[in-house]
């Protein structure tokens, strides 16, 4: 069994089981338990609606540290007034004794239907059953548990070395709608065996995201239970990470690596998609300008109805970054295809219509705008918008 | 022949022809004579790119004065550089000739594909062709010529009765995509008998347009060529309207009678579309609260398969609104599909489903947010999002 995710570094144990919250009987709960006390860290959605799962991990990760995360599929408990939050406390309070720990120090997840409460004995069967069957081999269970239209389970890890100790990095996350930047875009755990301060681990976690998981976008929507949690329980025996020294850029550098790979696969497993689509600027004047014409692209049905047609309608394209609210000059723009050029200057060229069919039909596409007016490059993931995105959203709930 | 659109008015002539610009063989020029020189007025897309057609428009409007306007659809002519610009200052210039005006009393609208050149001898024999037609009963050809991706033609037309004369307002316009409030987002020409100032007609086009085309999403684009625009010609003989005395207002409400119709059609008809909803926000704390809810609500990919599949998945509005960067507070939100709350204060109620379903499958919904927090109600109209929105926009520019 490869072991590539969350149970790749020392000193963490998995297990993905089935409880029942999901009528078609797949694995629905998964746990992860530190065997030790692990610093974390979490970024959560900005949306003003929040989960009452996400709620209780919010407030609980303000201490620092962390044992365990226990999260579901097929219930988002959100929108269900004092009850919800109940439900998390007993969830969390359920998984503490199992586990000995205190019930704080469960992290939660709750990702699925909105506003219809959790069936609490199903939780508890399912808790029972994910303890009685964790294994430091697991990890791919609990990245399948936490499915929900994904169709396939997300892991990544890196191996690096600080102080000449094997340190490993590991995560497994779930999309795979209601994808925008905007925080945490999703349900993502990632564990680390590094030994590093709660201040470092938030700093890295925060820089990361923002290259990564904030650069993902499926549909533009935010979820109200998308959270992106990091534990790291320092059994690599590293010295450590303190402050921002070389120890750190290695850490960082391996956690974006993670990050960027786990992202591109929320990207590509984006629901319905075909293709995954990197769109990037150049020459931007500023930051916000980048950010604001990378948002709008990645987001417009209209481009992504073209990339899933494999209809080289660069006209789309320059017209989202015209509404994104970013100011430029339209007459400087050039726009590629992978390496094809099909506008210049803000004008359409005469390309060769095989060759740009070549690249659309491939199923990872780079798309690069240049706007030659400033120092400014970045980029996005985005995936297509196909009759599946339509099928599989009009009937989710039922 | 029905006679409710532009040519409703008393003095205006138009005409829809087939010129060779869209394959199919189908009208795609549309011409508009006043018999007099009209006040005209406009408004104008907020995208920083702007089709060259409509930059002519926009330049020459400001005279506040017109004699014609000439729109094609099958080509935007947008995104060529100089060239585009050339092309509608011979297209204005050429049908002047014909017209006996000056060019710049020539307005012009251009719809369809970005990038590729108009066909400047389709677009001469067309004009020709167009105007050799004209014909005080033409608006519906015209309405015709305009269409892209529309289904139907769109018109409207109103009369009132003006220091005792009959004054009438008649519209058209065309959708289908790319459509997003953020000025006239579309193409559509109003026309009027009225006398009435230069100021007067356009502060009540701005009026109007905010609580009408500037409240329809279809799809969040806001297109290079989208364009309001009004002409008036005086011919209904009142008291011209130099002031915001009763008269003005009996017009406005004309106009907004007109402008709310036409938007209606424009979101019912969104690309794919099977369904009208009429999104309402009730109690919110300030306008642009209710503003940015709205649009969020309206744009979201999730919201609109959901009433494709006409699944009553509340939870999808809530996060739409709690993702649009305004802030209220969740659990006071109540949330209405038709009549049945199916929210109270932020929490799911086990409503009947199917009375749900029911509501779900006409062709006309509306859904209210009340919360509770303010004065501000606002609404807005937008469309599902189906298969064959996929289906026109994979493969619209081949």
């Amino acid at each position: 069994m490869n072991n590539n995710g969350i149970t790749a570094p020392r000193g963490f144990l998995a297990s993905g089981v089935s409880c029942g919250l999901k009528n078609n009987g797949k694995k629905d709960l998964a746990m992860v338990v530190s065997e030790n006390i692990a610093v974390a860290a979490g970024i959560f959605t900005t949306n003003v609606v929040k989960g009452h799962s996400l709620k209780w991990t919010k407030r609980n990760i303000e201490n620092g540290y962390a044992r365990a995360m226990v999260i579901n599929s097929g219930c988002a408990n959100a929108c269900l007034g004092e009850r919800g939050d109940k439900d998390a406390a007993d969830m969390a309070q359920y998984a503490s004794l199992m586990i000995g720990c205190r019930p704080e120090e469960v992290l939660l997840g709750s990702t699925g239907v909105i506003g219809f409460p959790l069936d609490m004995d199903k939780i508890r069967k399912g808790i029972k059953d994910a303890y009685a069957s964790l294994s430091s081999q697991g990890g791919t269970l609990a990245a399948e548990a936490i499915m929900t239209t994904d169709t396939f389970p997300k892991q990544a890890s890196k191996t690096i070395t600080i102080d000449g100790k094997t340190i490993t990095i590991g995560g497994m996350c779930k999309g795979s709608g209601m994808i925008h930047p905007n925080m945490a875009t999703m349900i993502s755990l990632i564990t680390t065996d590094a030994a590093i301060s709660r201040e470092m681990l938030d700093k890295a976690l925060r820089h990361v995201a923002e290259k990564s998981f904030n650069r993902v976008s499926v549909d533009g929507d935010t979820s109200v239970c998308d959270q992106l949690v990091i534990m790291a329980n320092g059994l690599g025996g590293n010295t450590p990470i303190n402050s921002e020294d070389s120890n750190y850029d290695t850490f960082v550098s391996a956690l974006l690596e993670v990050s960027v790979n786990l992202s591109k696969m929320l990207a590509r497993d984006g629901e319905g998609a075909t293709k995954l689509i990197e769109i990037r600027v150049k020459g931007c004047h500023d930051t916000e300008s980048a950010h604001l014409i990378l948002n709008a692209i990645a987001k417009s049905p209209l481009v992504k109805t073209a990339f899933f047609g494999q209809d080289a309608n660069w006209g789309r394209i320059i017209t989202a970054a015209g509404y994104s609210g970013a100011s430029f000059d339209p007459d400087l723009v050039d726009i590629y295809l992978g390496e094809l050029m099909v506008c210049h200057n803000g004008a359409g060229l005469s390309f060769d219509e095989a060759k740009a069919l070549e690249i659309l039909k491939k199923d990872e596409i780079t798309v690069t705008l240049d706007f030659k007016s400033g120092q400014v490059d970045d980029k996005i993931w985005t995936c297509d918008l196909s009759y599946d995105y339509v099928k599989i959203n009009g009937s989710y709930r039922s």
